[in-house]
């Protein structure tokens, strides 16, 4: 990660914390905004890839043992006069490169970007798909969302803690215990109409019951069979 | 996008700015800091997103309209009752839901996070995939990074959703008439016991009610606590 002429310390600690957010931790400074740096080691959170943080004079300096530069813009303002890669595909190449070896990345000054200069250390332009009437990214934001894309796992494993969905016997236990308070309440008619039986059969197999929460249900509907039933002895 | 208690100015527009970028404009605050919010608003850039933004003072209230609900978490700190999902997948799932309905993703405040009590109206919590020894993200970064996984390219996967789902309206009601016949049955203590209602919130929301659904479940509730308050009306 290569921040070029950064000044802002809020966005120099932004940029670390992504950093450590998303297990990188090479942070070098192109001609950083000296207050700004000092002020921005100085600040909570972070602090261990800020205090590594390398300076450097030029960009040449600090891309220097890197394989593949790879600058990052809004665009827009000017004609580029590199490749343009979306995020989504330059995360893969970059992916790629760094399982052998080292690639820089390259933010620009909050206010002008990269410099055509700065740029043309850079084998290809990286752009995040930001929509046409607000291409200009927060600094901090920018840096998040590329680094994401860069630890991003394409085929997501499934939803951990998924739940062993509910047994049949428990389901069925369950809508007997419904089909009984609608009947003590007089939602159902007292016996009979098996096609209303039917539809509330189905209607308790779309909630796609998992197994604890049967039994939580479970528990529920037997209190409240019990409660209408004790009303049905006494009062009726 | 709902901001719940958010505190720090710099956060509100951060956020707003990553909503301008990728083209969100949806941005309601349940209960922001006042005077945080007074200067966001007052504040240059993403003027647009946070002049529409709307002010509420419940989730339920923020998220009456939208028919899926998701929370994000670091995790970590306490033990979470919800099933957590990768961001990668997470969007996955919205984005699906966002071709026919709204949703509404809920980022808690910078200090806590979301509450258990505010998490329990959420169907799933989303986790941005840091490493373990950094969790915790910086408000704005977080939201620019899942709005960004939400606009990223990907293959368009297949329509299957069915039916149209119950709105967090719906679901709420249907959970308040639980809750009164829970309490008319003697499950739950006549007040108090805001742990137990969270739990039966929680468990209302994984039963992912349609719409159709959602209103012959209300119309048996509304019976069965009919019948529990006449009971102990009479018999009492």
């Amino acid at each position: 990660m290569v921040l070029v002429r950064t000044r802002n310390p809020l966005n120099m600690g932004a940029a670390a914390r992504a950093m450590s957010n998303f297990g990188f931790s090479r942070l070098r400074m192109v001609n950083p905004y000296k207050a700004g740096f000092r002020e921005a080691r100085s600040a909570v959170g972070a602090a261990a890839v800020l205090a590594a943080a390398e300076e450097y004079k030029t960009v040449a300096d600090a891309v220097a043992d890197c394989t593949l530069v790879v600058g990052t813009s809004a665009v827009g303002r000017r004609e580029l006069h590199h490749s343009l890669r979306r995020l989504e595909e330059g995360a893969r190449l970059i992916r790629r490169r760094l399982r052998s070896s080292r690639v820089a990345l390259l933010f620009g000054s909050e206010k002008t970007g990269l410099s055509n200069s700065e740029l043309s250390h850079c084998h290809w332009v990286l752009r995040i798909p930001t929509i046409s009437q607000n291409i200009s990214m927060n600094l901090g934001q920018a840096v998040a969302v590329c680094l994401f894309e860069l630890v991003r796992q394409a085929r997501p494993a499934p939803a951990t803690e998924q739940a062993p969905p509910a047994t049949s016997a428990e389901v069925e236990r369950i809508t007997a215990m419904l089909l009984d308070a609608l009947r003590a309440c007089g939602y159902l008619e007292p016996r009979g109409a098996a096609m209303a039986e039917e539809k509330v059969r189905r209607l308790v197999r779309r909630l796609n019951l998992r197994a604890g929460d049967a039994e939580v249900w479970l528990g529920m509907w037997r209190q409240i069979v019990w409660k209408l039933r004790e009303q049905k002895e006494t009062g009726g």
